[in-house]
């Protein structure tokens, strides 16, 4: 597998494209994006599992559960269409077969995403104009892709977006992502809004069973806030182009499908939680020798969630003991006496922890450790074999000015 | 009853104090705190749920369930002897051991409670001379009450006391109490430190029933920032003093008393919630109408708790969206088009949202009604007659700038 340049445009046949439709009146940045595969594609997708369900979230469950196959994606920023009743549906369904118009294509097979302010109704005017700007401007160049990579993020300080090249069955396949998410992010499926495309051939169920198997331990293993978002989406596009022989069995190729899928998932579910709402560096909690899967993944969320340990990190403060505290509370039964806490940075390794008791370490070579921007706290439990990483940021006063301010 | 001034030396025979000690050499702040009764109590507690549990939690928690009966409670701040080890729970019975001799007691009868930084140990030359120093200024008065409460305190900026007078089988009792919490809180029993004292004679059982009945929608109901301490400790000693008939079954004499204890428990609670750290303002969440009490209590909790809904009460947001949001990832079932979102100030009222769906408000009036100091949002359900209410605060940047620098 090799990392490319470029982005959902990277696979045969895909075209993006991002526009300003002008949804938030006080805002120039671009709002609403496109992807378009020449010829449908199987279709998987990942949603929120929060009780309240975004209008689009909802319509796109049914898309790919019933028809399984899709040719476009519409994405609007700025208003989430969440809390918006029967109209709100009504105004997703009507994205759609704007969307199926504009490309002359089948309105079944076009997926709606929207991401913004909760509780306000779509500006359908400016949708149709945006929607009729986006099919005008499809294009397969990277330049395109990077369009759509910014048009879809809101308060994210950078575009998230990746391109892989790898080979399935003899034939070369291509897979790009992007994806957005700084605040409400605390995924409990997918998370966010994450688009992949591929050229690679795979049966439709395989595609949604290798999206949710890669979908837990990337997405789902990243915190900014606690909070599970309504519109949370990623969704996977496969046409087929590479003319690979289609994979309809856990076969080598699907081995090898699902491992690109999975570094593709790994790589945008990172970038979310580097650029966390506010944040100044990305930590990431790895729990080894767990009883269970399910043991260290607990564990590693808890870390990372933990508003004090977050603070912690922004004050470069090797602060052990609020580790211990949100392991404690996780509800994972464990024996703290045994846990071993390790700083890893590229500025060293410090062990702080020890049989679950302070080691005598150098606070400041531990705030040198903490500085850089990326950093993974590793805890060792000696209870078993399993292990889990999970991703999140420091929480900053940023972050406070940023949600005290913004309408989400 | 009547509120009465005071706090934990108003009911009979009980006695307090409060010194500098010097466990923090960078701190000029008192930092130990004595609570006696002339006669031995019958004692009841409650202690954190969080597996990683401080040496004095593990050592009270075995005092209130084999001996029932204390005489006096010391406490330290500055270090938490968590995650201390076998020394750490050796020095906690030294605690107690020197309590015992300095006020001529026996050492079984004596709980000791820590708060402060996780991971050191006691310095116990300092802790001998502070026991020593409180024994000698052991005195009944108001101000003796004053100076514990504020000696038990960390980076809450104010004391948190108050006193009772109330009448059992006609004879006058009174209650005081005192606590502490500013930062990791979010209890999961109990909470922070907090100690209550009467005179009213009640047996044990009962009263180890009253206090974990009240906590459960007082204490259990607060959230600072979701992490739940590792020392979090509520003690309540009951003298018998008063002289009324010994409360030994559930009869109007016990109605009486749980029902002053609920109104300690509740405005200790408020206190900690209204001066978590960095807060400017209390918020409160009631949940109406609710399937179930758990449902009721669930759903409240998750909505103070959420750090986007305390960014957005710190902002005066009327950001309805993101209460909705945090109920529909609370894990509770519940109909989210049918619910309403009303904000209640000294300002006003305010309904922004019915059947699930925003109002037209005002954005201005809602900016005014979220502006006093005590707010609560009330959600109206329609699924059921089950309410509670949580206890929250804002989140700010001082919630980040304490906890970036402090150690705790």
């Amino acid at each position: 597998m090799e990392i490319i340049e470029g982005g959902v445009t990277a696979p045969k046949g895909f075209k993006a494209a991002g526009v300003r439709a002008g949804i938030k009146a006080t805002s120039t940045k671009q709002d609403m994006a496109m992807v378009y595969t020449e010829i449908p594609a199987a279709v998987a997708g990942t949603f929120t599992r929060n009780l309240v369900k975004a209008a689009p979230v909802v319509y796109d469950m049914r898309v790919v559960e019933d028809e399984k196959i899709a040719q476009a994606v519409v994405v609007n920023t700025g208003v989430a269409n969440a809390c918006t009743g029967d109209d709100g549906y009504k105004n997703a369904v009507e994205m759609a077969e704007l969307t199926a118009e504009a490309l002359d294509i089948n309105e079944k097979q076009v997926l709606v995403c929207s991401t913004g302010v909760i509780g306000y109704k779509l500006p359908m005017d400016i949708i149709r104009d945006g929607i009729k700007q986006l099919a005008g401007k499809l294009s397969g160049s990277n330049e395109a892709a990077e369009d759509a990579a910014i048009a879809i993020l809101t308060t994210d300080t950078h575009k998230k977006e990746t391109a892989f090249k790898f080979a399935v069955g003899g034939k070369t396949c291509y897979m790009g992502g992007m994806c957005k998410g700084s605040g409400m992010i605390h995924p409990n499926m997918g998370t966010m809004l994450g688009f992949i495309t591929t050229d690679c051939a795979v049966g439709q169920s395989l595609l949604q069973k290798a999206l949710r198997e890669c979908i837990e331990d990337t997405f789902n293993m990243v915190s900014v806030d606690g909070d599970t978002s309504t519109n949370d989406t990623v969704l996977l596009l496969a046409n087929g182009m590479a003319e690979n022989a289609l994979i309809t069995e856990e076969n080598e190729d699907y081995e090898t499908f699902k491992a690109v899928l999975h570094e593709m998932c790994l790589y945008l579910a990172k970038q979310i939680a580097g650029d966390g709402e506010g944040a100044t560096r990305l930590f990431m909690a790895k729990v080894e020798g767990a009883a269970s899967l399910e043991d260290a993944r607990a564990l590693a969320k808890s870390i990372i969630t933990s508003n004090l340990v977050k603070c912690a990190v922004y004050g470069r403060d090797a602060n052990v003991g609020r580790i211990l505290c949100a392991m404690g509370y996780s509800g994972v039964q464990f024996t703290p006496e045994e846990a071993d806490v390790t700083i890893i940075s590229e500025k060293g390794t410090i062990k702080l922890c020890e049989n679950g008791m302070y080691t005598d370490f150098s606070e400041d070579e531990a705030t040198e450790i903490l500085s850089p921007s990326e950093i993974t706290a590793v805890v060792t439990l000696k209870a078993g074999d399993y292990s889990a990483t999970a991703y999140g940021c420091d929480l900053t006063y940023d972050y406070v000015k940023i949600n005290a301010d913004y309408r989400s």
